[in-house]
């Protein structure tokens, strides 16, 4: 950073370059990532990022749930030193996920200081990019952890001894993989936060628009359902003694897709995983697990929906002479941006001559977790076809490009 | 056998001892057993078996597919020798089977050989206890294979070429244990075949009735679907915008329920194994695998049955946008049993002094393939609680005396 500074202006392919270079590792078939949080190939996509992050002169820290922050400092230092500006977003992926998803957010917030050092450029507060820890909740539940961590929203003793998928505790990967950091959770505070990230759905594309300026987000509520019931022949046991813990699970799913009717709007209801016991043809299953995600926008319906579900799930059971047991793996209330910060995101891409609107969320993010402790927004690039956490997930450059610069102007503006 | 006989009378704790004995092998918490069809439990347990039959100086085979004869020699040998009076049943189990299923008919088989023996009966038939392969159909389809194989009703090379659910092939598997035998298949041939078993079901207990005398078998119908979708994400993708391959799933095991409401009578339909990919709270499924096991007494009811099934899942799919391959794992029309020889057994209990009833049976067994090529018959005992293929499976010491004793009785008419 010389005295002499020029407009700064970012290097789009190198940009898309680094998303290339980092969605080689955990690459799979078809062009996607599987980089599952904490395991041996998120600790080397930590690894590249973080050897960026030093290539450009950041601060790095690493906090004890593994969240990486890149601090460039501010013309201001030491104890005078301001809160700094933030962006970032993940880099882990669901198991067949796509290059872009969270991966942008940090990347492109890469380019931003890059571009900042290259044209000589000092703000007044510091810029930083965050790296946030288990954001997709693929493997250890909830999702969003390392935000939800950042900003206390979940005791660190309990996100370190949460149990994965397969088994394996948080803190015990965390250390082996060697990003237990020392720096406290929740430091630096932070003035205001800005992610950029694909849609993962369909809106921007239908309507031919380029950028969404994001103005809210879906509550999420994820429940599992372990059932018992009685393995027995499917041929020798009539239909009315039987105590079938599939057949819950089967009757939940058709629920499911009633209640999203029913309901209307936007409310969304998944059933994504699901396992029997003993799991054979002739076998009534005496084991049946199985998780309902549930979002809405408004959060007086989404707990209309989780009464409908849980009513349904206690009376079937009922009937067929289930026990059931219910856990909730993630629970969100739905979040409103900062109403002024959205409103500068779509008049900044607007002067930069892109098309854009504002639009709610359907995923969890991280920016909603900031939302608790900082002015937070968003701004959306459309996935094409609607398509992510897929391996054919795709955003176009120029949407890439698009996004990016209005990224770094309203960083730079939020940073002056 | 020497020239002196007395009546011969079963020894019921040396039954029990034997069936306890082989419980040991491949016994898992709570009583039961896993010995899947061709495992090394499997090979313990035919190894076990095989012993016994030497000891009782049965004659041994062990043909193609691995079925195991142990013939005792009438008074007539040689060329002159007469088709053989058949017991037996089979030793392999589903994954948390119990220690009767199939167990009990082979070593009953075997007590009744040793008390000829000792009481030194010659019969003018030989008599035969058979260990057919692979009768669950818990690792390969279709299940009663080995007795399907033997009676002619499915090619040699086509059961040797079965994939397992693991990957592995019959006949790699078959010679991995030692037992692709050197016997022809379907020899010897059979003068008439009785089997002991328990009842699977709930009738015989409830009815307070000891024994039953088995008329007819269901048709049975194992279908497995895999179904394509496409995976998206779970927030953000619209509920008009899914192909989600486990609603498909989720909705055909709520059909099979309201099918079975319907058709009524005896119709059962069960979904008992399944599988989503990827599996993820937050995916919405593009992969789902199931299976449905339909059965009825009444072949026309079931075919029916089979129609409204393929029909829901193909209109289903296609208003969901998915694609659906269907594989049919095992079909078998109902089997009447030979009149003749059920009156005898209901004749032969009563005159022991057991109450007795007629009866179908639910399940599939060895039995209804051996009725293709002689005249063949089932002795059931009671099924503590109807339960079965499930570790808590159990039956009274009283109610499997009285049942080897009738199957001692009508072996013993059926031989001379």
């Amino acid at each position: 950073m010389t005295g002499r500074t020029v407009a700064p202006r970012l290097n789009h392919p190198r940009l898309l370059e680094r998303i290339a270079k980092l969605a080689e590792i955990g690459a799979i078939e078809g062009g996607g990532v599987c980089r599952l949080a904490l395991t041996e190939a998120d600790k080397a996509g930590r690894d590249l990022v973080v050897g960026w992050m030093r290539e450009l002169g950041l601060q790095i820290s690493i906090d004890a749930i593994g969240n990486i922050v890149g601090l460039r400092p501010s013309r201001t230092t030491g104890a005078a030193a301001r809160a700094p500006v933030m962006t970032g977003s993940h880099i882990d992926t669901v198991r067949t996920g796509g290059r872009y998803d969270g991966n942008l957010g940090v990347l492109a917030g890469l380019e931003v200081m890059e571009s900042l050092n290259e044209a000589g450029v000092e703000t007044e507060h510091p810029l930083a990019v965050a790296v946030f820890t288990n954001e997709e909740g693929a493997r250890f539940a909830p999702d969003m952890m390392g935000s939800l961590v950042y900003v206390g929203g979940l005791p660190l003793e309990d996100a370190l001894a949460t149990e994965g998928i397969d088994g394996t505790r948080v803190d015990a990967e965390l250390r082996k993989i060697g990003y237990d950091g020392a720096a406290p959770v929740g430091a630096p505070a932070v003035r205001a936060f800005v992610e950029l990230h694909v849609e993962q759905g369909p809106v921007l594309e239908r309507e031919g628009v380029t950028l969404g300026a994001v103005e809210s987000l879906q509550g999420i509520s994820w429940t599992e359902f372990s059932v018992s019931g009685v393995s027995n022949h499917a041929g020798t046991t009539p239909m009315r003694l039987r105590h079938d813990a599939g057949y819950l699970a089967g009757a939940t799913i058709t629920f499911v897709r009633d209640l999203t009717r029913e309901l209307g709007g936007d409310q969304v209801g998944t059933v994504g995983a699901i396992e029997f016991g003993p799991n054979l043809v002739n076998v009534i299953p005496n084991r049946a697990r199985f998780t309902v995600d549930l979002r809405n926008t408004d959060e007086d319906i989404l707990q209309e929906a989780e009464r409908r579900l849980r009513g349904f799930v206690a009376k079937t059971a009922e009937q067929e002479g289930l026990t059931i047991e219910q856990r909730q793996l993630a629970r969100f209330e739905p979040v409103l941006f900062d109403a002024a910060l959205v409103a500068r995101i779509e008049e900044i891409a607007g002067r930069l001559g892109h098309s854009v609107r504002r639009l709610p969320s359907g995923a969890g993010h991280d920016a909603q977790m900031l939302a608790r402790i900082c002015p937070a927004a968003m701004i959306f690039v459309p996935s094409v076809g609607g398509i992510s956490h897929n391996v054919r997930e795709f955003t176009d450059a120029s949407d890439i490009a698009a996004g990016a610069d209005v990224l770094l102007h309203i960083l730079l503006e939020l940073a002056s």
